[in-house]
């Protein structure tokens, strides 16, 4: 997602927070090793858009919450789990490279061809340091909600509705590498899989934790959960449409990378059960795709109706998504989130 | 590790906690890709030695903790890091296999095998598996010891040392590749990295949690942390002593995958420094050594001095760590424990 969502809501006070955490850990190791790692993950933690943390904010403060240092460190938790996830997300994917500067994998990697090693060592190396610094930032994250000074039953449950979200996302993300490796979902699995790799803990979690924190009703929290689980669906949505029709320029996202990863997107699984998909299914067997493949398949998934469904079900979730929440004071607010993360697609 | 170790405590009264914790997780999720982790990070928590929740348990008992529950939730929560950390470093080293049946990646990459799909292909699911569920393992152990029911300025402290712990094992395990991959770390350093990747939080952390959590006076903390210390590095020192010149039926480590590895061990590091090295190095840099390398390896060892400094310096550590503790009550259980681990080198 781009800037629109940040913009649509009260920044999060998130920034010393996470400032004050990695001042802390900071003070936890005295070799180069250790510092290398931190300084990397710190500038991974610096790259996000605080998406998840200003959701769980606005949420907080629409339901009436006022303990501002005790939110500004469940933001930060939200952050560092994020930043866990995507360290870890990008050693499985293989990546070296995120929003256009090395990540992790790619900052280490370098380091050890500078030093004259071989390519698989090098890459090993990376992905060594990779590993390591989403370990320091998951463990960050749960400890970090666990001393954010709540009172203890609201520490225990945040706890809880934590680890589930933390279940969800590794069983998506297990699920999304054996989609791409056996190319066989279909619509609902792979709606499925994106709703539980990235949309529980990004949508989800942030508003049961602010309805945790805030204290509010369980009608009132399954509402608002109802509600993220659809934008997070539709912002997944939005992310395919966007690997393939998007703008790079706007979206900062290729739109070929998709393809020749093989990704097992909405589009893909929509076209598998049209006439279409003979012609497809080679360019991402392939998985060699350029602009011309790319231009090809576009077209073929226009005309087989993939784009239109999947831009009709995105329409769809974001009116539900509304409705589910139309009866609640916070409902001005949260259109307007709905309607930055899903682009007006309602 | 073997069996002695086990025996020479007071097993540790953390299978009904971990137990709990394994049911309590099976909620979280309903798919398959879910049943499947989960399963596999259960069977992975099974098979170990609980060697530091044993250590933890005498310790807090001999410290007149009285707090089981408390206890037993605290030795799950060391016992689920040691899972993790095990699990992540099985794929930071590219190993399917521990204690002779196929770990997570193992297991994993076998069943995309199963399905049809290449070497490379499997490999990468099978680390996929693991790295996620080294990570629900992690965030595991933090939440486990966060909600172990201790009073809130203790849980606090024992998060502080936790995260210390996993601060100098991150930084330790990457200055362990990092010197394998560069092959030139001296004894001084290489002591220090076995220190920081293993010995602080198998050996350290367990006796700082036990004294923290029984109220021990500062002193008493200090001088139970500077004998796990360095009975914690004679562990490792004994680690490598058995992949080199032990009984591969009495230790179960083969003695010859160290070599293979190219890994930097303090034998290896005492022999940099002789005139057999010029005769070792070319087999730790071939990475293929067989049998008849090992043996002739084994010889250049002992000739050039460095198995007998290498056992010395377990004698020496041995007798400085029951030094640090022969004031304290618990001496003769310490003793007993050193001399468990260190298989009487003192």
């Amino acid at each position: 997602m781009s800037a629109p969502t940040r913009d649509a809501l009260a920044p999060a006070p998130v920034d010393g927070a996470l400032a004050s955490f990695f001042a802390d850990g900071a003070g936890h190791g005295e070799t180069s090793e250790h510092r290398e790692l931190w300084d990397a993950l710190s500038r991974a933690a610096e790259g996000g858009k605080r998406l998840r943390p200003a959701l769980f904010h606005s949420v907080y403060l629409a339901l009436g919450g006022r303990q501002g240092e005790v939110a500004a460190r469940v933001g930060a938790a939200l952050e560092l789990l994020h930043t866990a996830l995507v360290v870890h997300d990008d050693v499985i994917d293989g990546d070296d490279v995120r929003r256009g500067v090395p990540n992790v994998v790619g900052e280490f990697s370098a380091r050890a061809r500078e030093r004259g090693h071989e390519e698989q060592k090098a890459v090993r190396y990376g992905q060594t340091a990779a590993i390591l610094a989403g370990d320091l930032a998951l463990a960050g994250a749960v400890r970090t909600l666990a001393l954010c000074g709540a009172a203890p039953g609201t520490v225990a449950r945040m706890l809880d509705l934590l680890d589930r979200a933390l279940h969800l996302s590794a069983a998506g993300e297990l699920a999304d590498v054996r989609l791409s490796l056996d190319g066989d979902g279909d619509l609902a699995t792979v709606v499925s899989m994106e709703h539980q790799k990235t949309a529980v803990y990004s949508f989800e979690l942030p508003v049961q934790l602010a309805a945790a924190l805030a204290g509010a009703a369980a009608d009132h929290e399954a509402a608002l959960t109802r509600y993220a689980q659809l934008v997070g669906v539709v912002y997944q949505i939005r992310d395919d449409l966007d690997g393939m029709f998007g703008d790079e320029t706007v979206t900062g996202k290729s739109t070929v990378s998709d393809l020749r990863e093989g990704k097992c997107t909405t589009l893909i699984a929509y076209a598998r059960t049209t006439a279409a998909w003979p012609q497809i299914a080679p360019v991402l067997a392939a998985g060699t795709a350029d602009e011309a493949d790319a231009t090809r398949v576009r077209t073929l998934l226009e005309e087989c109706g993939a784009r239109t469904y999947v831009e009709d079900l995105a329409v769809d979730f974001t009116r539900q998504a509304r409705q589910s929440v139309a009866h609640l004071p916070q409902a001005p607010l949260l259109d307007d989130w709905a309607r930055a993360v899903t682009r007006g697609a309602a």
